[in-house]
């Protein structure tokens, strides 16, 4: 572990400097401050309070994902992490993380110079600058929904999206339906590939054929159904299994749209059962994720990083929820 | 939730018997008794002082894995458990989980009889009784490294070894090594069969051919070496990854028999990093499971199935450990 000396000793200035850099005093140049920040990141420095404080600093790094209240997929996260976080004192910060914050300043130095001895991680896809730069990241962060391989210091959190899709697909196979479809959610996203392959995989064991013209990748909002649901219905669909409850609203309004009703024409299954999939009208039958209990868990698996437990995954069951939007098919 | 009362008025007899049956008073027929327990779990009964205790017991099982002394895979994993047991007042009681055990009473049973509120399940493989009835315990179970399907009361933990084989396969790549073999551990084992494809993925995505005379099952004893040895080194095996450092010894005792030097002739790669990994001569290059971590994390994912959060699968990085008994390929 190097300490301010080592950095000192590297750029050839004084301990002070270097003090004055990591902490922010204001009568050192910017650009003295950004050597500082850059070379103690290279060089794996991580600051006494960082490591050793009781009262730690982490933050929750948001991206792409609605949190703001009880009906957005990112609320509960949010609160079980902070009940989690609050029983051992930790302050936690949320932060919206747009692209041009991760295009301005890299990961580790931005957790550096904020003292954050941890991040959890929401919403980001693959393609995120940060996200690229967790593979060789030595500050302990959790990821919600996506793995980084071989680097000790990164945690992937999730429900299990191979039951979960399996759970739907025996629901609705036992009610008769042979032509299912699925309507995925963005197609650069971890969980999307999962949820696709656990499809294919699902059907093949209940003796069914995936059809490539009844899968599809839309996005997380409910308009994504328009594009989709036509070409599902001309080939033949009666069931459709959608990434998310939100689309599912979509989905349902479209077949409502056609004359056609859920479920005695058409069934649909949602995923996450967010508020509104039981105050929908029909309710949406779904595959729950425990939301409180994925922050919780993620705050666990931080505190395990923290302290050198390297955790690489952690995953939760999906839960079954029958619901109206799903029945016997009839045609 | 089934209280006293309701097991007493199923039964028709009064709750006073009930109480005695379920707290092993003396002055009740042993028929009764077992009546009693066998209503209660059929009802899902848990006694109030196991819901609830702040004191709790669990147990730990073991079945066909040593843990007495520190060279041995459990010992560290029991340790780890423990400790952070020890830290909650939990009560822990070690008990070996002989096939007798498991035939004379059924799980739930035992666990209602001894007042355990769960337990972690050590060494047990899928075609044990006890195994089988995990699919509907309402019993908080953890296993190691075994995975029960769709029932929210079992978790599992293990290490992530589509990761650990792949560090081993990299590793010997990298020195040039194409003919590499797997000696795997015992067949009815569901690690055994994940490091199996998890090898035969990685030999792929290196760009190698996993050749079927250069894999073969066999058993966590070093003893297992002679029977697979000769075929390996006959199919032109130049390295050779063993599903444990106790196989590993075994492989590399047989090498050197045949005059034959490790790692100038052939490369061995054990896994686990027992002690006997780095006292051995050669030492063992190998993928390291972190025991104690493995018996937090099982004492974690106990303590949240306790208290319903309904964790599927904790995986733990696999280390890559570089030592003597690898090196490049010669011939």
């Amino acid at each position: 572990m190097a300490t301010i000396k080592d950095i000192a000793n590297k750029l050839g200035i004084a301990v002070s400097t270097v003090s004055k850099g990591l902490n922010g005093a204001s009568d050192i140049s910017d650009e003295m401050r950004q050597l500082v920040l850059d070379t103690a990141v290279e060089m794996g420095y991580a600051s006494k309070k960082m490591r050793t404080s009781n009262t730690r600093k982490v933050c929750i790094f948001i991206e792409n994902m609605d949190y703001e209240n009880v009906n957005q997929f990112g609320y509960e996260i949010v609160v079980g992490f902070k009940l989690s976080a609050a029983r051992r004192h930790w302050e936690v910060t949320v932060v919206p993380a747009s692209l041009n914050l991760q295009t301005q300043e890299k990961y580790d130095t931005y957790m550096l110079k904020n003292g954050y001895s941890g991040a959890f991680l929401l919403g980001f896809t693959l393609h995120d600058d940060w996200v690229k730069q967790l593979a060789t990241t030595t500050v302990p962060t959790v990821l919600l929904d996506n793995y980084i391989e071989r680097n000790n210091h990164v945690g992937y959190v999730g429900t299990d999206n191979d039951e979960g899709i399996d759970l739907a697909v025996d629901h609705l196979h036992s009610l008769g339906h042979t032509k299912i479809a699925l309507l995925n959610g963005s197609k650069n996203s971890m969980v999307s590939e999962q949820r696709q392959q656990a499809f294919i995989n699902s059907m093949h064991k209940h003796g069914l054929v995936p059809d490539e013209k009844l899968m599809a990748y839309g996005y997380y909002v409910p308009d994504c159904a328009k594009d989709h649901l036509p070409g599902f219905l001309e080939n033949g669909a009666t069931a459709i299994m959608c990434a998310s409850d939100l689309i599912a609203t979509g989905v349902i309004a479209e077949i409502m749209k056609r004359g056609l009703r859920v479920p005695e024409d058409v069934s649909v299954v949602g995923f996450d059962d967010l508020p509104i999939a039981s105050q929908f009208i029909p309710s949406i039958t779904t595959i729950r994720q425990d939301r409180t209990d994925l922050g919780k868990s993620a705050f666990l698996l931080l505190d395990g990083l923290i302290h050198n437990v390297t955790t690489s995954k952690l995953l939760l069951r999906a839960k079954f929820i029958k619901r109206n939007s799903s029945g016997v098919r009839r045609n």
